[in-house]
């Protein structure tokens, strides 16, 4: 701990390429969309791409890069397939709505209109499903429909179903203490937290997600090379597995207080999936989901260096079956007439979690009236939404009430923060337009 | 290249560990098939796995971490996706026959079986069509049909299949020199050679397939350190993308003269084919052949920095989906009654190369009255026999007058040269137990 703490707060030469790199992507501003097409601006383009426009591990998270980058993250490493199965693809039929013009006002009372949203927040794809058709879908970017999307954080809804459905079935018991299942965390931060309080993530770990490293919490970036989604320095002398990096975690302040946002509850989360399961994170994704939903392509997942699943911001998958993915969770656990969930499963979710904790916490952005449950954002509005998010604005939005589903991947440069406002009317405004129309 | 000679030649400290584990593959013995069972050795099981038994690049070379390794080299590094298209997979009926106990003589002379010989040879799956019917299918080693496996040089025969289709559609000139589509290679050893002898590799390089370095020729691992295939040490100063290793490489006798085994040939092929075609090599072969096949599964090939796809030794592709490939090939360019490609060019293909080129040349093992051509070994044989092959005996061999396509995948320790005679042998033996079956 103490040597890969100086190493963190001394070495800043060392990781400071990486570092700025990081921190680029952490301005409150969106970039204009204007020239950043990955393929006008030939970034991996051509055989071989100029120098200067390689997309590598190393640049990848620097805008532009990452417009080439969060579409392609499987050449840029290890990663490891979640089979679609062998039932073929489950029917998803177009019904196609002009949605391009509806308007709606942002935060500043300025009409905007759902093309210049897209447009305004670095889109890559976005699909809106309606009573469970395809109303709108497009691709930029130069993305093809076959072709997975990173998801990061929205990874941990994906996760965090799994879990659920573990407890449901009674092979997790959401208040036994983590050491139960994991041993090996006993002398961590989490050896006296309990599963539901790392599925709530209000764990008291000392650790906090954020790039700009602090002599109390480190960075987040500990974690990133830890799992090999930030190559770390050479001179590192930290972990190089994610599990190994977990164990280095110590408890800070008290467990179930209040929700603070930290991807590694998610691998603790995942690793005790794993141990209860006996199934890696891929394999039991594709029995009990993937292959479940009659998904059209296989997702994939990036591997750390000993072959396990980043289960907290890993995932890719393709617009269309996540569209899947959410109709299913829309309704209750089921798609095209056939049960892929327990009901309890979907309901345990949607019921969300403590508010008040969810209050006293450290939601980036800031989610008003929002809880954290069960690694899902439920918003507590009248339509019943509730979400999965993650980096540059991944988003799964579901909207029960209006029987709405809505999937955006983009890639932009700043942080959430200042789309989410922004998505929270975009989808109000596509869910007032669709949810009167005649069956 | 003086800089990376002296690297070379002087740091052997440096590539030792790497040179061990390469070397370790290079025993002109098999080891014995008992004890290397990956799952039973627990390689990369558990959550996480032993420290032992996790196998990384660094260490997938060596015995039996391959057994794990060629099955999932996409969990080690960087790949793209080979597309299998929105088809939906072709048929591909199965008519099981009893083949384990078909005897045959090996090479001494004692008897075997095909059960014996796939033990003995370390078979992690092998699937014998017959008349386009599965006769025979298994898969050993925790092996799935959906999994793709590393495929080594048979990757070599594919390249080869779409250059030669792209000859045959006229938009290369296989007489033209190599700098007239690649004048980055002006200066190179292929400045002045002609794509068919590319195809044949007759040309003149100063290059040797062999992972013992000489100062005269180099070692193949810094093929493999451009590629990323094996790791290049930290403080390596050579070339880390494939087409800049390329660009080191001189002219070393005359072209035309002498078949000589070499992956930079097919590189350069299949730098040539994306040049001319415009598209990544992941891109047309998705597109050309295996949405047209009916492929059942994606393949995927290795990249290295710069996305540049490894088109000698990268591919990994499903059993099933290769026998498919195979089909076609052997009925001409047809499978299902639909043609992918024009019966021209598989004719060019199994016509062959110049013998007496081939006898003067350094096949290894020896294939006598073999040749070489368009990246395809021809037997010469009565049935008309022509072969890919890779590292550990990746075969597809396909057997015209019998009807017969068998694909075979294995994980060994030796060099494919004690294996390539016994599967000569075994092949034949199951010819012969096929080839007058009734239909």
């Amino acid at each position: 701990m103490a040597r890969r703490h100086v190493w963190t707060m001394t070495s800043v030469t060392v990781a400071a390429g990486v570092l700025t790199i990081a921190l680029a992507n952490a301005q409150p501003q969106l970039p204009p969309a204007e020239n950043s097409d990955p393929v006008q601006l030939g970034l991996m383009q051509g055989f071989p791409p100029a120098p200067d426009r390689i997309v590598t591990l190393q640049n990848a998270l620097k805008f532009p890069n990452n417009r080439w980058g969060w579409h392609n993250i499987r050449q840029l490493g290890p990663t490891a397939a979640v089979w679609r199965g062998r039932g073929g693809p489950s029917p998803l039929p177009a019904a196609p709505v002009e949605l391009d013009r509806i308007s709606f006002a942002d935060e500043s009372g300025t009409s905007t209109t759902i093309a210049d949203w897209q447009k305004k927040t670095l889109t890559d794809a976005i699909l809106v499903l309606h009573r469970g058709r395809v109303a709108y879908e497009r691709y930029y970017v130069g993305m093809r429909p076959e072709e997975p999307h990173a998801l990061w954080s929205a990874t941990k809804s994906v996760t965090g179903l799994l879990a659920t459905l573990l407890v449901h079935e009674g092979k997790i018991d959401r208040d036994a203490k983590v050491s139960t299942y994991l041993p090996e965390l006993a002398d961590t931060a989490w050896g006296d937290a309990s599963v539901q309080q790392v599925m709530d993530m209000t764990t008291g770990v000392r650790y906090r997600e954020a790039f700009a490293p602090s002599a109390e919490t480190g960075t987040v970036l500990l974690y990133l090379f830890s799992n090999g989604l930030v190559p770390a320095p050479a001179n590192y002398p930290g972990p190089r597995t994610m599990f190994k990096y977990l164990e280095t975690l110590k408890k800070d302040g008290e467990h179930g207080k209040a929700f603070s946002y930290k991807s590694v509850d998610t691998e603790v989360l995942g690793w005790i999936v794993r141990r209860v399961s006996g199934k890696r994170m891929s394999e039991l994704l594709s029995e009990r989901i993937w292959s479940e939903i009659g998904a059209e392509e296989d997702a994939y997942v990036w591997v750390d260096q000993a072959g396990t699943e980043v289960t907290a911001i890993g995932l890719s998958a393709t617009l269309r079956d996540l569209a899947r993915f959410g109709e299913m969770l829309r309704l209750g656990g089921s798609i095209n007439g056939k049960r892929v969930l327990p009901q309890a499963v979907v309901d345990e979710i949607r019921k969300g979690g403590d508010r008040d904790k969810f209050k006293a916490g450290d939601s980036t952005p800031p989610r008003t009236g929002y809880s954290f449950h069960n690694q899902w954002w439920i918003a507590h509005d009248p339509d019943g939404s509730f979400e999965a998010h993650g980096l540059n604005s991944q988003h799964i939005h579901i909207n029960p009430a209006a029987e709405l589903v809505v999937v955006k991947f983009s890639s932009h440069s700043s942080e959430s923060r200042v789309t989410h406002a922004l998505a929270r009317r975009a989808y109000a405004a596509l869910a007032a337009a669709l949810r009167d129309r005649p069956r």
